[in-house]
């Protein structure tokens, strides 16, 4: 069972999708093949990078494309679609190419995470969908990295279903948080869908159902003893919270002989609290209880904790997450970069605009990576015309493709090419990796890149170069616009 | 067809709400008979007041409540649930009561949007749907009545689905927005689902797989002569695009007749280009032409555009609406506020907290919104217990709650019930308004509200107070608290 299954979401796209699809039939376009790229311009809260993710839906998505009678009555029923085109939607599926960067690789901007090959009705129809996908996993895997890696170490829990943006929000944001590095979700329906591992204890109602909150810590270290984690701060977290629950546990888990218990706490001030929690729970000799923390928390309020000292070994990190609520848009965008004639040659587009790093990198692109062979770092991102090849044997001259000026060598290194073909033909050729998969090599991935590029503010622009043959395109096209 | 109605969503809880479930089941509390008050406690962008939205697909969500068999197969696994919990599960169908306001309803911080009163276990389990769903779409709304206030008239749009967070953000999120004052939405399927009205013409691309901006043009207009909307900033704005799109219609829409036309500007300057544009238009003899602008608008960049005169028709809104940009969480949260014996006493409950502002009004409640009869205004809304009525025909003192020497009389006033009963026994007894009528009513009663409310900055605090007898219960609480 996925969720997207269960859903035919190929009528989710902007109308002009149609509009257009329509248009190009009725101008003999429709069997024009194009290419497109979708890439982004800037990393969400002044990251030094981003982690790409979304793929999974999309891939589900493309093979479920279909348009069901309904649809088709209901287009009809818009007056605008000629006969011909209705008919050419009954029988539509994909049939073109897609190349796409692993679930999980850090990304930068101006970089092709996605390529489509594809007759151009059907390249310009999936182009919402696609975007919406994967603006939104990038978004949130990328908050959620950044958050994991405030917590040092610490587990970080995505707690946010109630405060996201409708039930996909919350239930393949839950997905794209697990990547990003979270250990978990209090998401029961994205467990069940993707195996993000949920849990969860109790909300304050539990404590106040009971005569006293001694009464609910009791009932439920009774019905879980072996899992026990307590919210302390109904009433008064330190007079009442944390010595009804140290009782609690006295009473029920000691006999028992278990040492694994936990409290949380939901308000307050949570660097005083959990240092004056944890002494109390050591002294009355439960050393191995973990405290919880959870109440609107981001990256930077737990690097302020961590820095007071506070005793917390997880993080329940909620709505700023949920909804990346410090900065909510990934602004993924795809745009047309070439067209190909019936003679099968490749004619490169470029998108221009008065502001350059609005202008587009034309043709039909591969992305490869330089990892240096002795430290494993990622050196650079290189993009090259689809018949290029990097020669790493050697040594090779990159350059910055706006201040053409600032060259750099790189030798020893290995270039790996980032987009792997998905669909060729219509058919996927890509074998999914599992979620644990994803989430390691995410992990893996980002321990590749500088300290100076996972800074949170003002980080180091990781360089995004062009080939000389790409460059020399992309500018005779600029000097070259009508 | 309704989109929530293809999945199940029961499983999309948080997962202490089962733990929860399965511990009041052990501790045989399943039956107890509990309220919960949905409310929210602070306006997004500090706004004046909320839209209430989403209480049509809640509906939908508590009529499909049930657990399939794969749903306890998968609970079972997890193994810390009694059998005795997951028979009841397999029965499960929500048998209680729910009150909420109207879709559409400007609401304000700390009344209840919506009372549950149900037995503890299935109040619990409605938690994080309901609040996902009401979170959601009061915050879309919200943001787009500020965004339609701030075009004073104009046209807006809703154009951001593929910035959305997820796909239900972009399909809900269109009709939440089309209830809170936009006139249409590009989503397709939000039209065909909920029947907000999507539109939409061209992409950057259509103008690009032309030998000439010209062409491309020409090709449209023939296509749709009706609806032509030319986006005219693909090379450049004032010396081509507009150009080419007065070419376009004299050739082609002229000898047809047709006046009516439009273009769409998505960069640059939009004031000084619109200005320049329109004059252009009328020159030529298109002064029906409209004028469409798009590019990471909201209600101040708005604002800003009509003060310096710019000639805007309609406007595209994407990524600032459909993620609520500036302030993307809408707060909402759900609260026990009473008991009730098997003898039917209701026994009012409390959270207490350090900060004032969480304490919760407690009890089994009425909301009552009382309005001048000679201007048809909102003066105040008025808590009570759910055995007061309000007399209004003659003159009340209300009372600030936190400042209690604030008084003030209030006469001549009409007094009406917010909370309307939607289940009863479980049964739907409501007739849920259509889309139509939500966005009208919401229109309607937005106008009850005075300028000073309707502020975008620093408005008006509107009135919600508490009748003497809840306030001295809710007094009584905080003294007795334990």
């Amino acid at each position: 069972m996925t969720n997207e299954k269960q859903r035919n979401l190929t009528m989710l796209c902007d109308f002009y999708e149609l509009t257009m699809g329509n248009g190009y039939l009725a101008a003999g376009m429709d069997e024009r093949v194009t290419y497109f790229d979708l890439f982004f311009r800037s990393v969400p809260d002044g990251g030094g990078f981003a982690i790409a993710a979304g793929l999974e839906q999309i891939i589900d998505y493309v093979q479920d494309l279909h348009f069901d009678p309904e649809d088709i009555d209901y287009l009809r029923g818009r007056g605008i679609f000629s006969e011909d085109f209705l008919r050419y939607l009954e029988n539509f599926r994909f049939t073109g190419d897609i190349w796409a960067v692993p679930e999980g690789t850090p990304v930068f901007p101006r970089e092709p995470l996605l390529t489509v090959r594809a007759p151009a009705i059907q390249a310009q129809l999936l182009e919402t969908y696609m975007l919406c996908a994967i603006n939104h996993q990038s978004l949130i895997a990328t908050k959620a990295n950044r958050i994991v890696r405030a917590a040092q170490g610490r587990k970080v829990l995505e707690f946010g279903s109630r405060r996201a943006q409708g039930a996909d929000a919350a239930i393949v944001g839950a997905r794209a948080a697990y990547i990003g590095g979270c250990a978990g979700t209090a998401c029961a329906i994205s467990d069940q869908i993707y195996g993000v591992p949920a849990g969860g204890t109790m909300a304050h109602a539990w404590v106040q159902m009971f005569d006293t909150e001694l009464d609910a810590f009791r009932a439920y270290c009774k019905t879980y003893p072996d899992s026990a984690t307590l919210l302390v701060d109904t009433y008064n977290t330190l007079q009442s919270g944390v010595p009804n629950a140290i009782r609690a546990f006295d009473e029920i888990l000691r006999p028992l002989g278990i040492e694994k218990c936990g409290i949380r706490l939901d308000s307050g001030d949570l660097a005083y609290l959990s240092r004056r929690a944890r002494q109390m729970l050591d002294e009355a000799g439960w050393p191995q209880c973990t405290i919880t923390c959870s109440n609107a928390l981001d990256e930077y309020l737990i690097r302020d904790l961590i820095s007071q000292g506070a005793c917390i070994d997880c993080f329940g990190v909620g709505e700023r997450l949920i909804t990346a609520k410090s900065d909510p848009v990934f602004g993924g965008v795809y745009k047309l970069t070439a067209v190909e004639g019936t003679d099968g040659t490749i004619t490169p587009k470029i998108k221009i605009s008065e502001n350059v790093g609005k202008i587009t990198n034309p043709h039909f692109k591969k992305v490869w990576r330089l990892y240096a062979r002795d430290t494993g770092k990622a050196l650079a991102d290189y993009l090259t015309v689809y018949d290029e090849t990097v020669d790493d044997s050697g040594t090779m001259e990159i350059f910055d493709p706006e201040a053409t000026w600032k060259r750099k060598e790189v030798y020893d290194f290995r270039a790996q090419e980032l987009l792997q073909p998905i669909f060729r033909g219509g058919e996927l050729v890509y074998e999914k990796p599992s979620l644990e998969q994803i989430k390691t090599y995410c992990a893996a991935q980002v321990g590749t890149l500088w300290d100076e590029v996972l800074r949170f503010e003002n980080p180091h622009r990781y360089y995004v170069d062009l080939s000389k043959k790409l460059w020399d395109i992309k500018n005779g096209l600029l000097h070259d616009r009508k």
